[in-house]
Parts: C-alpha cells; sequence; structure tokens
C-alpha cells in the first residue's frame, strides 16, 4: 500500500501543518495505514513534497512520460514479521504489494526493482528462499525485475531483510481510474473474504494462542484488474492492505466526497478468520488484505463486471459488498443484519503491527 | 550504486553456482560494493532473476516501455550512518544516488519514488529535516516524487531512519551507453577529488581520532552526464559509489573486455582526504564518492567533452586520469609516478560499512 493516498485528511485538516514539538517521536501507529499514518504524511511529507502527482492521492502515481506513454509509478517498502507465514513469505508479498498498487491504477505492470536491507548473520539460505519466491510470484504476475540493490547493516539494526520493490506500468489509452472517481449509485464489488492475510501473520507468530487453518491471500492481482476494467464503466480499484477494507473505503469515500454504505450480511468472512476476529476483538474490516480487489462501478454494469471478476485469477469469491451514495459524504456506514446503519471509521491506532 | 552491474563476475566465475552451505550467513562485506557483493549477487540474486536487462549490469536497467518510450529504472536503500554528515545527510544522498544511476545512462532523470523504514522512537523533528533535504535535492536535480510509502519497525530493528529511492528516467533517441561500450584508445575522464564521501562520513563518525575538514561531494549529476553526453561521443558514464573508482572500473573493464590504465599522478585527492587516507591506511582510489562522475570517451573528443564538463555543475574539477587499452583484458592497471604498472583490483574484504 502506498501512503501517498492519504492527502485528503491533510488537506481537510492541517492544510497548514502545525510546527513539530521538539519531544515528539514516531510511534509504531504511524506505520499502521489508518488515521496515524495520514496525520504523519500530511504533517512531514507533503508539504515539502507537494506536486499534482502525489497530490491524486492513488495507489500508484500516474505520469505522461511521453506522447503514448503514461505510466503508474509506485513503491512499497516489506517489513513483515515472521519472513514466512502460511501461504506465503515477504518475497511473494513484496512483488504482489506492488504489482497490485499499478494495477489498481488500471496499468499494466511490466517492471520492478528490488532493494534488500540484509541484517548480518543472516542465513543466505533465507535470502535465496526469498529470492526465489519473488521470482516466482514475478513470473506469474508477468512483469521482470529490471534493477536491483542490496545493503547489508549490522545484527540488531534490522529484522532479518527487508525488501523495497518499486513498479512500473503502462496505462492504456483512454483509461482513467482513481479514488476521486466514485458516484452515488455505483456499485462496490469485493474479490474474495476479508482478512486471511492478517490473521495469517498473526498465527505465524504465535499471537493467536489457538491454531487457525488461515492462508495468507497474497497474490498478483493485475489479470483479476484487466478482466474488470475490460468488462464496464470501473470508477475505482483499490487493494484493502494495512487499516483494511474500511480504512480502504474512508479514503475513496474522502477522495469522491462520497458515502459508501457496507451491507454487513454481505461481507465475505472466513469462519476461522471470524473466529480469531471474535477472541482477538478485532473487526475484520480493519484487517490487513493482500490479494483481494475492491472495484466500484456504474450501477449499470454491475453483472458484466462481476461475472468478468468471477472468470479470472483469484477473483472467483467476488460479491456486491454495497453501495455508493450522496450522503453523508466521506463517510461509511455499514448497514447490519438489524437493518441499523453505524459509522465505520478509518483505523484508529495500531492494530496489527508489521503485517505487510 | 545498484549491485546489478555485477554480473561479468558472475559470468566469470560461476556460471554454475554452488549450493549453498547451511551455515552461511550475510556479512557486513556483502554490502561492500565490491568483490564480496559480486559474489554474493551471482550466487544468489542473479539465477532467479535472470532477464536480459539485468545481465546488461549497468546501473539502471534500460527498457522500452512504448513505442517512443525508452525508459531508465533504477533503486537504492539507503542506510548510512550518522544520517546527517558534513555536505549532505541521507536525504540529498537518497535522491543523488538514485538521479546518478539514471544519468549514467543517459536519460533525464523524471520521476523517484521514496520508500521510508521509520524506527520507533525516532524523533519526528529528524525525519521532518531529511524529507526537507530530500525535496531540495529533487527540486535541484529536476525530478519530482510520485509514490511514497512508510514503515514502521520497533525499537531496536532499524537505525533511525532508511531510505528506498527509485527512479525513472526517460532515455533520447539515439543514446546508447553501457559499461560493455569502452574501445581501446578511449580516454577516461572523472569529475573531481576522490573519496570526500567515504571521508567525510567516517568523520561525522568520530572514527579519524583527528578533525578533518571534507565535506561529502553529495550531488544530483544529471546536467553534468547531459553537458557529456551533448559534447561528444560518450561511450560510459557511472558514478563511483561503493567500492571507489577501482571497484567501478573493474566492473567497466570486465563488461567491455578491455584493460584501463590509470595514471596516478592525475588522479585527483584532496589534501586532506589523502591525509586521512595515509593515517588509516586506505587508498583513495577504494572509497566512496557521491558526486563524481566517470566518463569514458573516443579520444577524438575529450577535448569537447572535458571542456563540456568543466563549464557545467559539479565537473569545474574535471580531469583525464586514464585510458583504455586492448590488453591485459579485464584489468585496471596503475601507472606510478616512477612508472611501473600495478594492478588495481575490485575492493576485497569491507572497508567502510553502511557509507550509503
Amino acid at each position: 500500500m502506498s501512503d501517498k493516498r492519504e492527502e485528503p485528511v491533510f488537506m481537510e485538516g492541517a492544510v497548514c501543518p502545525l510546527p513539530l514539538g521538539h519531544d515528539e517521536q514516531i510511534v509504531m501507529g504511524h506505520g499502521s495505514g489508518g488515521k496515524m499514518s495520514h496525520e504523519l504524511i500530511g504533517r512531514i511529507f507533503l508539504p515539502p513534497f507537494d506536486n499534482d502527482v502525489l497530490r491524486a492521492a492513488n495507489d500508484a502515481g500516474v505520469v505522461q512520460a511521453a506522447p503514448g506513454a503514461r505510466l503508474a509509478i509506485s513503491t512499497d517498502s516489506h517489513v513483515v514479521t515472521p519472513l514466512f507465514f502460511p501461504g506465503g513469505d515477504i518475497g511473494r508479498l513484496a512483488v504482489c504489494g506492488t504489482v497490485n498498487d499499478v494495477a489498481v491504477m488500471g496499468a499494466e505492470p511490466r517492471y520492478l526493482t528490488a532493494g534488500f536491507i540484509l541484517e548480518e548473520g543472516l542465513p543466505q539460505q533465507t535470502l535465496a528462499r526469498v529470492v526465489a519466491s519473488m521470482q516466482a510470484a514475478a513470473a506469474e504476475a508477468g512483469v521482470v525485475i529490471v534493477a536491483g540493490d542490496t545493503k547489508v547493516v549490522e545484527k540488531g539494526k534490522a529484522d532479518g531483510l527487508y525488501i523495497n520493490t518499486s513498479g512500473v506500468g503502462v496505462v492504456p489509452a483512454g483509461v482513467e481510474l482513481g479514488g476521486e472517481r466514485a458516484r452515488p449509485g455505483d456499485v462496490v464489488l469485493l474479490s474474495g473474504p476479508m482478512g486471511d492475510h492478517g490473521i495469517a501473520v498473526l498465527a505465524a507468530r504465535g499471537e493467536l494462542g489457538f491454531e487457525a487453518a488461515v492462508e495468507s491471500d497474497v497474490a498478483p492481482l493485475n489479470r483479476l484488474a484487466a478482466a474488470a476494467l475490460q468488462a464496464g464503466d470501473v470508477r475505482v480499484m483499490r487493494d484493502p492492505t494495512r487499516g483494511g477494507v474500511a480504512s480502504t473505503l474512508n479514503e475513496i469515500a474522502r477522495q469522491s466526497g462520497v458515502a459508501i454504505v457496507l451491507d454487513e450480511a454481505a461481507l465475505p468472512v472466513r469462519p476461522a478468520v471470524a473466529a480469531a476476529c471474535e477472541m482477538l476483538g478485532f473487526d475484520p474490516l480493519y484487517i490487513a488484505n493482500e490479494g483481494r480487489l475492491l472495484v466500484i462501478v456504474g450501477r449499470d454494469e454491475v453483472d458484466a463486471v462481476l461475472a468478468a471478476m468471477r472468470a479470472a485469477p483469484y477473483g472467483t469469491e467476488t460479491v456486491v459488498v454495497g453501495e455508493v451514495r450522496a450522503e453523508p459524504a466521506r463517510r461509511v456506514l455499514l448497514r447490519t443484519a438489524l437493518g441499523s446503519l453505524r459509522i465505520v471509521d478509518m483505523l484508529a491506532g495500531e492494530l496489527l503491527p508489521r503485517i505487510c
């Protein structure tokens, strides 16, 4: 997930950022993907870096590199712990995360870079396993790794290894997507159950206190995204990673100035994930996914897009989960099983540190 | 500096990589930019990632993204310690390092991404200073930061902050540069004194044991590179970062299958750097630079390129330092003040960890 999408919060609450106190420090919550991340970005990163591309606040920056060559460019650093978890590892995560950020802009992901920060003492076998997994994911997504870099830091200055991947994709002519394009009447699709990645990583850490047969959903979504795009009038695509479906839809609601109403009964959650969340007091709406696609589409073309997504890789479980309304603008609401509406806010603090 | 350039070593010595022992670990020398880095890359990264772009082994991968849109793409993670040093900081280093890797391929650097790994407890003021420095360097280089990402790790799992920058540049039509293009008879130019960056960082760590009035040379070299390119028949450009001028020229000698002969008397070193190196037993040929350009040019156009570089930003101290010969192929030699020739090998172990 890229943090540049968060600008709407900055625009809203801190157009003139407050001066920093001398004693303010970075805390884990600043990496949550929720409110604290947005606040940090609005205060520290956006004022100096401000430009049109960042201001669009999407998962990848879209630029016109040459006549006929519109590019989507994205970056993600990966610090997940543990390095290996059911269904994936930091290498697959690093490739898929960046492929997906490029793909949700409607671009065809083409080129990846890979930057490694290695901790002294890391077994070379571990690194070799991660690199092989990256290559397998890259081959699956149809992207090539065109540049790399390796740095080593002393023992105790990292945690095994960290990987940055950056990606470049080509946006086909005529494709225009973005978080600001949702319109009242549009329909919200989700490509599969929520929270598999977060709970799988938590289980791998031994933090559940019980066995959970959950695998991470980490997957390259470029073919799924392309299928949706070809089938109908897609307004917005986004992969709900850190902060979960709730935080991602809040970002879109703010960017588009609309309300998004979710239907609780329609939201897919695997029983094992639901059970884990109930035990831990988590809401699956806030748990990270790494292979799920949110698609917002014009109502007339829902059936075509739904059918296309269900026929595409990683899309067989796609369902309609909600709709876009005009009011209350900039809000996400949940229609509960009892028929009442409750506000679904962005993730407030830190839920699961180092989930990606 | 990108590590992908190292493939020639792999091609030469380990076409069929040895299986990894179970007990082999990453050590600091694997990040040196010298022989150990090459060996690691040849063993772990290149076999799975192998493709035409990486195999070219230059500072940035060059790809044809669309008709009329040839891109140079590069990545660099930065882990320098301390974060601030005379003449620069990790932010300026991160921007310039990637701008330069793109520029030495003859490309016009356009777009950067910035991925931050922050250690819990980092003062926000420190981060703000680094970000402001990045923006100043980006503005100086004429590039925009189009995507960003922030992760936070627990105290003791990083060292303040690490920054990955990746860069995308557009290669003008007709420009063909690469480490494999040096030809016997060509001349080697260097844009200024060697070793300023490495010694400045060492001094900032208090590891010199004496005062040294040396500032890092860290600078964006894209305008200097463009000036050289416009002036004449440039074969190769490269910025001699980790591993220094010696390691960079060894890479080029191997890629092109030529000998490079340096003239010791012509190699520029500031007195303060020379004194520090003498005290510490270092050779300035192996000390990292972050604002120097090596240019290999056809003999007939040396004067024009030299004049153009001296008139360009960061190029006023450009000098001729050597020449390209046919034999002994794949070697760098130094013609000493006494007239004898000695072999200048690639950096063997680790000299200055976490210099960039």
